[in-house]
């Protein structure tokens, strides 16, 4: 029994139900921003704001009630669950009520949905570093908007984040329909590369991440295309979501031969983004 | 107040409702099948059962009770709801209960929801010929498995058929992302190019329609390639789903010359499918 904040107020998790009628359920028909909360507070709202603002927009969706999200939603979930550090779920989808078809009416009440989780692990770079496949069971669609918003529907990423489970690494690096390296399952990805840090561009399938915007803007890297053969001889790597950055140990079965570069990066990085970056 | 079938019985729509932590909302993490109700029997039963194993097989997901659909279900359903002519939507989701994250845990407790609706207009032929555009807003990913499934994941539909309602079309015609055609974004595509009747392969993005199949296997049809330049050309066009086969009036503004075309697939097509298919 966790408390949850559906629709206009709080409520326990096993209250909270959908109707089957939910097209975010139906058709995927919705969107939603995984946040960091940091001593009671989200970090990197107002780009959280912004992202799912622009989402709305393209799916044609209403805005969600920033006003009532803000300034009572989010308190009272946070103080409900005394949520020091820990993380928040939005989603925010079409909702119900409308007629059958894919063509929303206009009649829909939407669905609100907030959700709390304490940090189960500790995150950052106090964690080993990962281990990363390429995926070859699907690639990323750099030509469709839907890659660059946080939406429900995830299905490439689940296979991917499947097929790196069965081989027995955390995570699997997407490529895009050209054969370019977009990003992983849940993250962005950072490479080392004759002495630069570079992360593909939102063109080649990357989702404009909260975290890998506020990395680009502390100029801690510089958006490059990237192949295959960049993740072949890649020095480091690091990943980012906004819930964590993190190190990567090893790439495809090889082991990342300069953990000092992803050291480096880590103190600089330390120094630029501040206290609502996960290091520890 | 509509009867449904929710998990282990039937039940009003109101009183089935899917818990918050459900994947399928969350993730697109689930499946669908969409099937004709004639005389108060499915249509094509065992192609949408094949396709739904299949994919459950690519998903990872367990097979849905089929015994409890095939012998309980179906049959209960169409009782409570009198039906004779309708569809029924058949959703199978990982469902909830495992922990949070991408990778599903085995812990799940899959969702099995059965809904019905009566034919609310005439289908088939009966009907005005459809008017297509081509979409711009975005393209079908051929590089990915989950174009080949029924899956939750609609997000490129829903914004293809956004784009057609704008443009004051019924449907859009979804380009792959080498620029050639997959399919509207609820139907197969067929064209009457140079004396032939063609539609894309599955490996262009084209969905593996239970309708598309039987039309193949009638040799109404044969697989090819279609380009742009197909689509200004075709003198004739039809589209199916499990629900429908229409003829097309308009492509891109194109008034389609050739309407005998259809006429003639049309004779040809009543002889050969039989009364699974809606031509009424």
């Amino acid at each position: 029994m966790a408390p949850v904040w559906f629709q206009n107020g709080l409520c326990s998790d096993a209250d909270a139900r959908l109707p089957v009628s939910e097209r975010g359920f139906l058709l995927g028909d919705g969107l939603f921003e995984t946040i960091r909360i940091r001593a009671g507070q989200p970090c990197l709202w107002s780009a959280h704001r912004q992202r799912l603002t622009h989402g709305c927009d393209i799916l044609g969706l209403p805005q969600p009630p920033w006003d009532v999200i803000e300034e009572q939603a989010i308190p009272a979930l946070i103080i409900a669950t005394q949520m020091g550090h820990g993380s928040m779920r939005l989603t925010w989808t079409r909702g119900s009520g409308g007629p059958r078809g894919l063509l929303p009416s206009g009649q829909e009440t939407p669905t609100l949905l907030i959700t709390v989780s304490p940090a189960a692990t500790p995150s950052g770079f106090a964690l080993p570093g990962l281990s990363l496949i390429t995926a070859t069971s699907t690639r990323r669609n750099e030509f469709s908007p839907m890659s660059q918003l946080k939406s429900l529907n995830y299905g490439d990423g689940l296979l991917a984040r499947r097929e790196a489970a069965a081989a027995g690494a955390d995570d699997a690096v997407l490529l895009n329909t050209q054969g370019r390296v977009a990003e992983t399952s849940i993250a962005s990805l950072f490479l080392y590369l004759d002495g630069r840090w570079l992360t593909p561009p939102v063109s080649d399938g990357a989702l404009p991440g909260v975290r890998r915007q506020q990395i680009l803007a502390a100029g801690l890297a510089e958006e490059a295309p990237l192949t295959p053969a960049s993740l072949a001889s890649a020095g480091a790597m690091v990943v980012s979501n906004a819930l964590s950055v993190r190190q990567v140990a090893r790439c495809d079965g090889r082991l990342l031969p300069d953990p000092q570069a992803t050291r480096r990066w880590e103190e600089l990085a330390r120094d630029r983004l501040g206290t609502e970056t996960p290091f520890d």
